[in-house]
């Protein structure tokens, strides 16, 4: 029988849990007996030399590990992945063990130096990079092909071998997060520097991201509210309204890349050096030479990929989109069946029938929206990208357009087809409130209430009258695996864009938009909260250093507003009245002011530097040091 | 008396002379003498330890010296300063002198292995970095303060000591050169590679962007030819020209830069390491620490430099465009006199009258031109930006949209306010063949014809039947020394972008413009070439890795391009017959056209891909290896 404790240099008497390993029930004894010697192997033998132990649960299976690393250990593989640490003169360098005296923090002795989060992401790094030596198939599944420099663990992972790997979460520091996070009602900034100490940078970010564009819609929802109070319908306030926001949105999506910058820089990801990818875990072809590595692996033709892409995926998606303007031609249709219907038989049901094709519709788009996901993830992964980044950008963007069209095209058949504001204002608010209660519902209140029952009955099962805090480490771990599983914030990025594409669009003939998404955004951080901690497993912590691509779509949204906004204006009775002689003259000025704002916007976005001078002034000072030790060397 | 020869530890007998320092006349003796010495001494001892030789003229003064350096030291000094050059493996790396055995045809008694230009430019590179160590001022020169850090060269330029610096010609090369670049008839390529090798990647790179900008306007001129010769006038024929247009402008901005990074990958710059950039020579401010560096140098208020730019350069400009309007309207009311002029005495004289005002407004647009040029370079001097490129994108900003309004603002009046298509053809055609000609003749054949009259009384006054090549090297540098200065590649390029503008802006008006910049482009590439050979002195090569700034000014262009040829479309009465209801209608529609043609832009310009797959790989595989490396150390 294999050793509990793996044979490290260092042995270390607080073996410390930091991540589960669960095999399928019934895995071959010399699977895990090869797969525990692989990662406790010294890296000199090409092993991950962490330490790893069984847990051996009520019904005496053991096909949970826990993985854990020794200090010393923990430090170089933070060297490996190029984590980066504030230095004791304040600048935030790459860390290396031989320069470790000079960081702020360090001691040998000081445990607390690496994030749990961040030896997480270390020990999660260096299983990924387990790879294949000599073995041709993974020992005791023959189907299991290996190749030198495959990763094992992904092999595991796609062979179904290996369930699941997750990072355990800490009691004690997931109630104190909870606590300052949302445990009490305050007023105030959330504890951001918590989140990324717990959650990682990715999840830090989006909710550094949710609570500054929920600060940033607050003038908006503030100049909007007289709007509605007074029922303000005169050009000038309009246009000024229009402007403001116009402007506005702008202006807050170039600070967010200042302040983007300040929180990055300050945990270290901003400086990050960009690993090198590996193929992602789904990616398959004949083995072949990279050519950039000169490794061998997977090679499949760029051209068959751009093939597949034009030629499937975009007649696909175009195809959904008409299907999409379809479903919303018979919505349109249903309205004026329910408006007849009125007329015909005037009763308080019929009244309430009125209201019946807009629900109808708004349910439908989201049903349309999740069934589009699937067909999405499928052709994406069809696709075969090499890199899963390259992967994430395609998804995202066959997404974004379906969930654009599928919003948004039956206000913009509302407003430029029909010309009917009153019908806009209403179908706006229809769509825009049922959206948001369909998703917090979906999102957050539903899995913590399964969640809840679900742990009711596990803790029932396991012993009468514990708190969380008392669960054995064997109880904590059977729960957090049965936990659903976070699949990252790509569905909290794309709820925020469609609500700033409600906001933005037809923001002149809506100006409550902004209070209402004001009002869910305060709602969705603490529901947001909730889910991160108490409804899905821990995730791993992703350094990144920007939102990535949904900075462009954002970008992408306010231009768009732009001609919408500007050609609502134009429709206006009250500027119409401005030309009476000539509805030319008023496209043509329409279009004029419609440039110059464009013009203005592109400007504006050119002037306002991306990164604020104190972090320039550091990112230089850095980049001036390395070239100085270069010129030493 | 000095000695002639530097006491260098490897003294080698051919000395070759590569770059000439001028002082200025009766600079005292001690001045000298510090000055040589610090040339020649040791890196080690703050030196810049190159070779120095007095050139004896037969005037006896002592004030040009020719600079030199040893092969092994320009070996070092190519490490320094960065040089990528490319390895028997075929990949490019940045040279370093111990890896020195890996590059291509390099052998210790190789001096060709790096070329002329490159020696020049690191000696250029080594004495700008020749700083002051503990002199308070330059010794000879109280008033030339120095202190420690500061760059002996840049205070002796502008102490006015040290008259001029310049890299020598070898007219063996020069005339090997001359021959295949214009010296015989031919149809074909340019010979970039040995441009690049004689005058830099920047020079090279401006005679590559010109002659693919030529090929590119072919098919422009092409189809542009049946327009004129058949008087098409056809609405669905002048759409289909224009949206060619427009999205071959686009095109042919995406793939030059695909273009760009293949010959700056082959030249090596692309991989090039920006060096940190030191303060330009007219940059001053009170003494201070640099955050950056550390280091003490002058330090100017970032605020301040805002202030001047947005109070007083900002308004300056606004009012120089405000009166280039003014001369533009004065240009109409002599027009409209030469008009009624004409209609009132119908005679040859006054028919030639009708094109004097625009000819007049064509040569005031030139001279305005050139008298803005020194007002901004004043103000952009006056703004006292730290960094030459900030300072250099200050002014070319300042420039174009100076530029821009002068020679386009008449047409757009001509076109959206007067709706006169006849005139604005005509305008047209004057302004492109008139700038062109005064271009070609005051940039090239004027100086030229100038250069060649100095060059004959100065030879008859040295000696009375030499060839160039029969020059003594004394002579040589006394003729090159009175040559004028290439001012670097700024004004080809505006011509360039002003050029583009007349041919895409309004080109569904003027088809016949595109074969006017291709025909004026031919005859560019010889008297550019001309300039280059014989006009002016040879200057230092400069490393650089695209056409920057340039590339967002011709883009920008393309998108401006696109809203006026939309607009002229809208305007021409087959357009409008296809409307007869409702002018409404039509601009709608050419609104919508608009605005898919610039989402198609701005998608296609987001597909193609910067570089090419095999640049990218390349590149890819550069920076794997430099994180494997990493991972060694």
């Amino acid at each position: 029988k294999m050793k509990s404790w793996s044979s490290l240099d260092t042995v270390e008497s607080d073996f410390r849990p930091l991540v589960v390993i669960e095999l399928a029930k019934g895995t071959k004894e010399e699977t895990i007996e090869w797969l525990t010697q692989r990662i406790v192997d010294k890296k000199a033998d090409g092993g991950a030399q962490l330490l790893i132990k069984p847990l051996v649960t009520e019904d005496g299976h053991e096909n949970i590990y826990l993985v854990g690393a020794s200090h010393l250990r923990l430090l170089l593989g933070a060297e490996t992945v190029g984590l980066v640490k504030e230095c004791n003169d304040n600048s935030m360098r790459a860390f290396t063990y031989s320069s470790r005296k000079t960081f702020k923090d360090f001691a040998d002795d000081n445990h607390n130096f690496l994030t749990m989060s961040e030896c997480q992401y270390i020990i999660k790094h260096e299983l990924e990079n387990l790879r294949a030596k000599s073995e041709k198939m993974i020992p005791g599944y023959p189907q299991a092909k290996l190749y030198p420099g495959k990763s094992i663990v992904r092999r595991l992972l796609t062979s179904g071998i290996l369930v699941q790997i997750f990072p355990l979460h800490d009691r004690e520091e997931l109630k104190k997060l909870r606590h300052s996070w949302y445990g009490r009602v305050k007023v105030g900034y959330q504890p951001l520097d918590d989140i990324r100490c717990y959650f990682g940078e990715t999840i830090a970010l989006y909710f550094g991201f949710l609570e500054y564009f929920t600060f940033a819609l607050i003038p908006m929802a503030v100049i909007g509210i007289p709007y509605y109070v007074f029922a303000w319908e005169d050009y000038d306030k309009y246009v000024m309204f229009a402007t403001f926001n116009l402007l506005w949105s702008t202006v807050i999506l170039e600070v967010w890349k200042r302040i983007c910058a300040i929180l990055t820089y300050r945990w270290g990801t901003l400086l990050m050096k960009r690993q090198f990818e590996e193929p992602r875990s789904g990616f398959h072809g004949v083995l072949g030479i990279n050519p950039v590595t000169g490794r061998e692996e997977p090679v499949y033709s760029s051209l068959k990929r751009q093939l597949r892409i034009y030629l499937v995926s975009l007649p696909f998606v175009c195809l959904c989109l008409y299907f999409s303007l379809y479903v919303m031609m018979v919505y349109f249709d249903l309205e004026h069946w329910a408006l007849d219907y009125h007329k015909e038989n005037e009763s308080t049901f019929s009244s309430l029938m009125l209201y019946v094709p807009s629900i109808i519709y708004a349910v439908v788009i989201e049903i349309m929206n999740r069934i589009y996901r699937y067909a999405a993830e499928f052709l994406t992964s069809w696709e075969n990208h090499r890199l899963e980044s390259s992967y994430q950008n395609h998804l995202i963007l066959k997404v974004l357009v379906f969930n654009f069209l599928n919003c948004f095209a039956s206000l913009f058949y509302i407003a430029f087809v029909l010309f009917d504001m009153k019908l806009l204002r209403q179908s706006l608010a229809t769509l825009l409130i049922t959206s948001q209660i369909l998703n917090q519902f979906a999102e957050s209140l539903l899995p913590y209430w399964l969640q809840k029952r679900h742990n009711k009955r596990m803790k029932k099962r396991v012993s009468s009258q514990k708190t969380d805090a008392d669960l054995s480490l064997a109880e904590q771990v059977n729960m957090e695996k049965e936990m659903g599983t976070y699949l990252g914030t790509f569905d909290d990025y794309l709820e925020l864009f469609l609500q700033f594409g409600y906001v933005s669009l037809f923001s002149c003939v809506y100006p409550l938009a902004a209070v209402f998404a004001v009002l869910n955004n305060i709602t969705e951080i603490y529901s947001d909260a909730l889910k991160m901690c108490r409804v899905y497993k821990r995730p791993f912590a992703e350094p990144t250093a920007n939102i990535g691509v949904w900075q462009l779509a954002f970008e992408t949204m306010s231009v768009i507003s732009v001609v919408t906004n500007c050609m609502l204006i134009g429709m206006s009775p009250q500027v119409d009245a401005l030309f009476p002689d000539s509805k030319t003259d008023l496209v043509l000025t329409v279009a004029l002011v419609e440039h110059l704002l464009l013009a203005m916007k592109f400007i504006m976005a050119f002037v306002i530097p991306d990164k604020p001078r104190h972090i320039q002034m550091k990112l230089d000072k850095l980049e001036f040091e390395s070239l100085e030790a270069l010129k030493q060397q």
